[in-house]
């Protein structure tokens, strides 16, 4: 059956998905909605996803959407099949330490994160003027939570120990933020540093990476 | 082994872990915290919760963090034990659906509630005012999510066709706003309506309930 994902590959969302794909050698197909217009359109809500969003796999007959869920989906299914990575321990304690790093991350971790993408990323390709006192407030937000995970680190490589989807979920978002003017957050402390840089080297995330950095370069404009 | 629920039972957030510990019929403790304030001490940040947060949930030796995570933890090693209900399915498939309406909760349904409560709740404890305009966007946004819920709940009884914990998750919040002055929201959709109804009269889910009316009547000014 062939794996088909809707969804473009430079959005972070998405990207989450591919570096999944990636990670569990399975092969897809790519399949990007004409316009991110059409995704509100009635065929797109009726049968793709019902708030008109991407990403959306479809596993032959199966659907399904939201980027975490669709991730766990495929490491539920399909880890180990391909090749030794493991994104979810087969260990219930372990899983479950996976599940509450993926909450530190969506609770603490992504909303200042979010606020950088979308003044730094969104509004500057919208040619409007960026918020100063949001991105100062955002940044400060950030490098506590930094703090934070500077700690949970210590003697680890990844954030469960062994790299899970908590760590491969934060990957896009980090990209921009790290390469838009705000790497100091993760260079000033040294195991968020060499995590990061462990991360950032994994074929799979740096293969992503440089796939968005090629559609960019191509279609500065879009 | 005793199971011990760091938290206070009037917390949504600590609600969300006891309607799921009575769901699978799990025996605890729980232990509330001294105060909000002392979530911020050097101890509580180095043994509980690195964030300072509520709840926390210890099975033993075993510390898990984040309610939705403790949730997980809690379905996946007991559920089936104590009684029949099941909170995660065994099918993948169906299993990782449960997480796809998990993320619909997190990043659609969620948002608008949060406001409403925090302009409900919080703001009306402190006794400061309210933002009429705040109010009315969360509630037209949430309007727009619960059409959508409408549709998704045609012909099922629960999100995922049976119950999950894609339904308990979103009781606490619900719960709060319902009684806020929005139950217009539910009771004006019927599939959404007989859905609350339903879930609202869930055993595990009224005795929580009913364990937090008692309290805050008798702690008026917590």
């Amino acid at each position: 059956m062939t794996i088909r994902l809707i969804g473009y590959s430079f959005s972070g969302i998405v990207m989450r998905v591919i570096i999944c794909l990636k990670e569990l050698c399975i092969p897809y197909e790519l399949d990007p909605p004409a316009s991110y217009k059409s995704l509100k359109d009635e065929d797109y809500i009726a049968n793709k996803h019902p708030f008109g969003k991407i990403p959306v796999l479809f596993d032959g007959d199966f659907k399904i959407t939201e980027s975490r869920a669709i991730c766990r989906y495929l490491a539920s299914k399909y880890q180990g099949k391909h090749n030794d990575t493991i994104l979810i321990p087969n260990n219930i304690h372990k899983a479950r330490l996976v599940d509450q790093f993926i909450s530190y991350e969506l609770s603490y971790y992504d909303p200042p994160l979010s606020k950088l993408i979308y003044q730094e990323k969104v509004i500057k390709s919208l040619n409007r003027d960026q918020d100063p006192e949001v991105i100062k407030q955002a940044h400060e937000e950030l490098a506590k939570v930094l703090d934070v995970f500077e700690k949970l680190l210590e003697g680890k490589e990844y954030l469960n120990g062994e790299y899970s989807l908590a760590d491969l979920f934060l990957c896009p978002s980090t990209y921009y933020v790290y390469d838009a003017g705000h790497s100091d957050l993760w260079d000033n402390r040294p195991n968020v540093k060499k995590w990061w840089n462990r991360l950032y080297n994994r074929d799979a995330v740096k293969k992503s990476f440089e796939d968005t950095k090629s559609f960019w370069e191509s279609n500065p404009k879009f």
